[in-house]
């Protein structure tokens, strides 16, 4: 058998004490599937958790000076954040022509690119299966399973503290603030969880799946992001009612105009691949030219699914096995064309709050007509003169351009209580 | 650039026209993703189509002859079959040191293991990304992505044939032999449709899984294999009322006895991840023990999805990729250690034709009870006194020998016009 694989972990949080964890329980039988032994060489946190296997194994409080001063072959950066320490030693050690294996997906999507020429340039791997989507082998499926392939688009549930708090409000009807608040009291939710819930993470995950699917270098920049905040009960209610649920979805497509790269709440149908994946789940649905519609899903964070993707990257070094970063030579990734949202075309949920009060529907009909956006359907329970009644609409194929102009004029009539709710509807 | 990875193809039919087209549409795309251009230096098959773009290319009659005669760094074998020509050039070539990549199922259930041999002892690759699922990248997600796992069970809707059987009947309501029929006819299944509908393309994919889930050799022999042929109509009424969809699965799963290897109808709650995957769609549900429930669904068969996964070894290949065939090396795999049937436990369906006359019930209660099988729930129609009515019964939590001897039992009671239908329930 060869040499040892020599691991240096930076990072001893849930995922580290994972990794950990799997590389020392499983160790014998990674080394049989890598071809050589892998071993913790050094470990870097702020305090070293005593529960973990790590006896003998130099500890450092300093993850800078572990990366410096150790010598290992492959580093596994989990301590998070898109700069700071963990681009300082992942950089550091990329720099030493060390291997880097990441959970690190804010760092990727900003600096991706940059450490992706770093790494080819030292002959080195820069791996982050971990990144996105937690145990699911996606990122090796879009780079070699599904090489042959045009991909032309891939979308995705990324974030499952937003399914877990959607999935929640539509088995209990209850209201958002309500649910996150539960969320967070059961440490499925963070302290603070603008991250997760502001689309942030998801954006974050969508930008490095949109290099790998389409070729093009990481531009999180250019991904446009609404989050859950305004989600309510009552839009999951009409959701069901007209045959779909609400998911936070990343997608990216290629369009005439360039390739869309958007992050928001959608409206999907319930019997979609998609639309079944409740709770803590991650899915992603990738669609080539040759393979057409393939579907990954599992577990999209924690201790044992993450730790599961860290270690597939490291038996994937330890064995020798090479690819480019992103799927191609990083030096020939294309700038993203970004297709603009006003140009993106589809179908809306609109819900409007308003004064049941004769002529709202022909103010709300004519708003719709002027900018030439076609109702398909409408739906309004019950009546209720002089009160606040709900009103919901369905619209297809339409330019989003329009529908925004439609909205914005829809706002200003005077029977409005609150402004109008729009969530996209995807026909997946 | 690197030199040009040189490909021999024997078979042109559906997957070999397939992957013709897309080595040659994306010629460009895969030099970029493999870090060299893949291209086809020799064909074989008994006609040459016409319409495949291989002008220039030296075309053979006979493969054998190809085989032997061409320079060529890989053989793609795609004509089929467990022994014969298909078997003869992956023999062939392999002794002389060339890589093969092969979508053939039958060919690697029964001599995988000698061929993983003969291939690692040649240092070369001897991939079939194509043999199980289509286009979905299992055999590459168990292998690598998943690498990190001991795998606690695998199971799956393997093949497409069966699924759009089963489904169909589901939807029309009509009966087994008027839906393979026009599957025939429409070309879905086969003229000779034995291979799948009995369970043997089934059991041929699971036997090469469960080597791969859990690093013993392919034992296609020790597969418990029934089909679907036995499945009515009025089955598939029962389930759907009993919140059960039925499906031709293929299951490998470690008990405290041995490890299960076996194909046969199941009942799966309608809702499972497995429930809901309808016509000719494949799925596969990996289960490990640090990353949790994974799934994988896509198109597990025709010209495209079948290239997609050729390509993806073609591309492992070109870019020195290696690894062990079945994720561990080849002379370490270790014998399979079966479970027998008898020891299996689980829940059953069961369907009794009885005419309706005092005592019959109280007959089968005997039956079950002698056996120490506890009933769950029974669901009869109506009653109809000395006319033949459907009793359906579900037994939970039984051994498979106990269910059998009662099952044995239950037959020779009298009042049975037909033998009991018994269908195991999986309660993913």
């Amino acid at each position: 058998m060869s040499d040892v694989l020599k691991i240096a972990i930076a990072g001893l949080g849930t995922v580290g004490g994972g990794t950990v964890r799997l590389l020392t329980e499983h160790a014998e039988l990674l080394a049989l599937r890598a071809g050589r032994p892998l071993a913790i060489v050094a470990c870097a946190a702020l305090d070293k958790p005593p529960e973990l296997p790590l006896v003998g194994v130099p500890f450092f409080a300093d993850a800078r000076r572990m990366v410096a001063d150790c010598d290992y072959d492959v580093l596994v950066e989990l301590i998070g954040g898109s700069g700071g320490v963990a681009l300082d030693v992942v950089t550091a050690a990329l720099g030493r022509g060390c291997h880097v294996v990441t959970a690190n997906k804010a760092m990727i999507a900003h600096h991706g690119l940059a450490l992706a020429l770093q790494a080819e340039r030292a002959g080195v791997t820069f791996g982050f299966e971990a990144a996105v989507a937690g145990g699911i082998p996606i990122i090796k499926a879009l780079r070699e399973g599904l090489a042959g392939n045009r991909i032309q688009q891939i979308y995705g549930i990324l974030n499952g503290t937003c399914n877990y708090i959607l999935t929640t409000m539509r088995e209990t009807g209850r209201e958002f603030a309500e649910v996150l608040a539960e969320a967070q009291a059961l440490g499925y939710a963070e302290a603070d969880p603008s991250f997760d819930i502001d689309g942030i993470d998801a954006a974050h995950k969508l930008s490095i799946l949109t290099s790998l699917a389409f070729g093009t270098a990481v531009d999180f920049g250019q991904v446009h992001i609404e989050g859950i905040r305004h989600v309510s009960a009552l839009d999951i209610r009409f959701a069901e009612e007209l045959g779909y649920r609400i998911k936070l979805l990343g997608i990216a497509r290629r369009t005439e105009t360039g390739i869309e790269q958007r992050v928001h709440p959608c409206m999907v149908p319930i019997n979609s691949s998609i639309g079944r994946v409740d709770g803590v789940f991650n899915a992603v649905v990738a669609e080539g030219d040759f393979v057409g519609r393939t579907v990954f899903e599992g577990r999209g964070a924690g201790a044992g699914p993450t730790a599961s993707a860290v270690v597939a990257d490291l038996v994937d070094i330890a064995a020798g096995r090479r690819r480019p970063t992103f799927g191609v030579p990083a030096g020939r990734l294309e700038p993203l064309r970004c297709a603009a949202m006003d140009d993106h075309r589809g179908a809306y949920y609109i819900r409007l709050m308003v004064v049941d009060r004769p002529g709202v529907f022909a103010e709300i009909a004519t708003a719709l007509r002027d900018e030439q956006v076609s109702m398909e359907s409408i739906l309004q329970h019950g009546r209720a003169p002089g009160e606040t009644v709900s009103v919901v609409m369905t619209i297809h194929d339409t330019r989003e351009a329009a529908m925004n102009r439609a909205i914005r004029r829809i706002g200003a009539i005077d029977a409005m209580v609150e402004p109008p709710r729009l969530i996209r509807i995807e026909a997946f």
